[in-house]
């Protein structure tokens, strides 16, 4: 198959943009007439820190991070991030509020109370984590170190579409999956963190943006690769970092900044994700499965009721190129990921796709 | 600069094949017709497990890794291994010895001593970290949880050319510098552990080669993502591991096979660490600046004596292509990595660089 015309709908890690990938084949065995491949460059050497900062600087830009707040370069992924949160945040405090909408907000419920007492504040398990709460279900601690969301929930197809009012509780959200896809008021947060797989870089670089005025109480067990603190004094570089991964990066913000930035990806992904749900609210066959206030722009889930026919589906898209349509396991049907570098027209023949199997299936 | 005409002295991240470099990057868009770039593939998906367990059999393979042994891919550098291994392998015992040779060996120690009592048994440090401590110098502790050393020092240019000796008690090793250069009886080892940046992959991957008699204690606090036992559980995917830096580690490994394996690349770095050891024992203006038989075949550490030439040095050098050869800013002087993918030729023009440079500065 030629890259150019794959689509491919993994949940991560996913498509990076075409146009990221031929400059990085290009630069990959001399960056610039270095003599180096950026995989070889020293981290303390000045050709890197000035991708390393270029990078930095074009990230804060993006999502216009206010000063307070300080962008790290880590690598663990959300995983590592689920136990460095307590580590960081708890101080003297023993509790954490945990919204628990999805697979990996439960995973980091259960590393959260690993060390400390965890309030559920909300949970949409018994439905099958088919939405997303209201403001008003949150069931809020005032005494709570932080209150932990997973915006985006890969898996079952939820997004949320407010930013919960915590008070005086820090807020700290797992943007994993839809980071970079719409503008975000970073100041409202006390932890922001992604793993870079879905919309920013190849696995093995998390972003973490932290409110400095919350660094610095670390439990005494953290490992110090977790300290906030440190990796704030040290800019990233305590250790070597994930550099050839910041580099693409780096590249990724580049394409972003030439197509309009957050804000046009923001139009973007809701028109990409509105062709797919106006098909799905009309089809006779195919069913989403979120509920419609929940639903999310990157990962569209859907199934035909039929485990047959779904899986008769996801063979006749791959054939086509339409690649890696079926769901997650534990959620079952289809699941088409939509992140920033899917373009248009991967969706478009998506929504033919459905189409034609639907007369064929429905006649 | 050419990259093909340029050598990369840098300690690390360092030098990789130029063969692998090409096949990186004439892979990168499109990995053999599967639509997708390597970056791009879901890491459960059945074309990346096929890259995953390829890449594991061929390092099982080059290394020699007996079944008692697990090989895991994860991330953090050897400074996550810092605190992995005192929060997996200290158990019900409170006491490590350490064996502190250089910047990392010391870091090392510093991290353990918040968990445990770290016994030093041994130190190089009186003078400037220029020796390794022979075995009938080292204060072992019988009741150690683990004798923990790091095989190469980059910093100061040594090297243990012997295995520790300590009973009963598991030995670690720091191999980050070092690895795949050369025939290792891993079964001596409780762990092993080496970030990629020098011998393996680009930086963001670490190696970890865990005795699995060994996993399964680890203290209650550490997070999960530093556990081995979970990690031997899910063969290094509790999360997403950095399936790029896995992939560019099988190219590694294929060249490494077709050059001959360790044996043969054992050859070759002896042979190009004595290329310049030679030289240093008969010059009359660069004086190496470890001792004998410490002297590390990795980084080559050497000066004048005046700060002004060792500038110049390595400013006429730089010109040549000859890269990254000024010392770590600890050590001063200058320095010569030579890992793996430094070719002779490389070793070979450093070497009648500094032959010239002998000539015009001791006229």
């Amino acid at each position: 198959m030629t890259r150019e015309h794959t689509f491919n709908f993994s949940a991560g890690p996913s498509m990076l943009p075409i146009e990221v990938l031929q400059t990085a084949s290009a630069e990959l065995v001399n960056y610039r007439d270095s003599g180096m491949s950026v995989m070889e460059m020293s981290h303390r050497s000045k050709i890197f820190q000035g991708i390393f900062d270029e990078t930095k600087a074009k990230f804060k830009a993006a999502l216009n991070v206010p000063d307070t707040h300080e962008i790290l370069f880590l690598q663990g992924g959300a995983s590592q991030q689920f136990s460095a949160v307590p580590l960081n945040l708890l101080g003297d405090k023993d509790t954490a509020d945990y919204a628990v909408t999805g697979n990996f907000a439960s995973i980091a419920a259960k590393e959260g109370a690993r060390y400390c007492k965890v309030n559920v504040a909300a949970s949409s398990a018994e439905k099958n984590y088919s939405y997303i709460p209201r403001q008003e279900e949150l069931k809020l601690n005032p005494d709570a170190a932080y209150f932990y969301y997973c915006a985006n929930n890969t898996i079952y197809g939820t997004e949320w579409n407010y930013v919960p009012e915590t008070g005086s509780v820090p807020l700290v959200c797992d943007m994993s999956s839809n980071i970079l896809t719409k503008p975000v008021d970073v100041s409202r947060y006390g932890v922001i963190f992604a793993g870079a797989q879905k919309n920013m870089a190849p696995a093995g670089l998390t972003v973490v943006v932290v409110d400095k005025a919350l660094a610095g109480k670390e439990r005494p067990y953290t490992p110090l690769m977790l300290s906030y603190e440190l990796e704030i004094k040290k800019d990233s570089m305590y250790n070597t970092p994930p550099c050839y991964n910041i580099y693409l990066l780096g590249l990724v913000l580049n394409w972003l900044e030439e197509k309009g930035g957050v804000k046009a990806m923001e139009t973007i992904k809701s028109a990409k994700a509105a062709l797919l749900y106006d098909f799905l609210d009309q089809s006779s066959l195919f069913i989403g499965c979120a509920e419609r206030d929940s639903r999310s722009d990157m990962n569209v889930t859907f199934r035909t009721g039929s485990e047959e026919l779904d899986a008769e589906f996801v063979k006749g898209a791959t054939a086509l190129g339409l690649l890696n349509l079926k769901g997650h396991r534990v959620a079952g049907g289809m699941r088409a990921s939509i992140y920033n570098a899917m373009p248009v027209e991967g969706v478009e023949k998506l929504v033919a796709f459905m189409k034609d199997f639907e007369v064929k299936h429905h006649a």
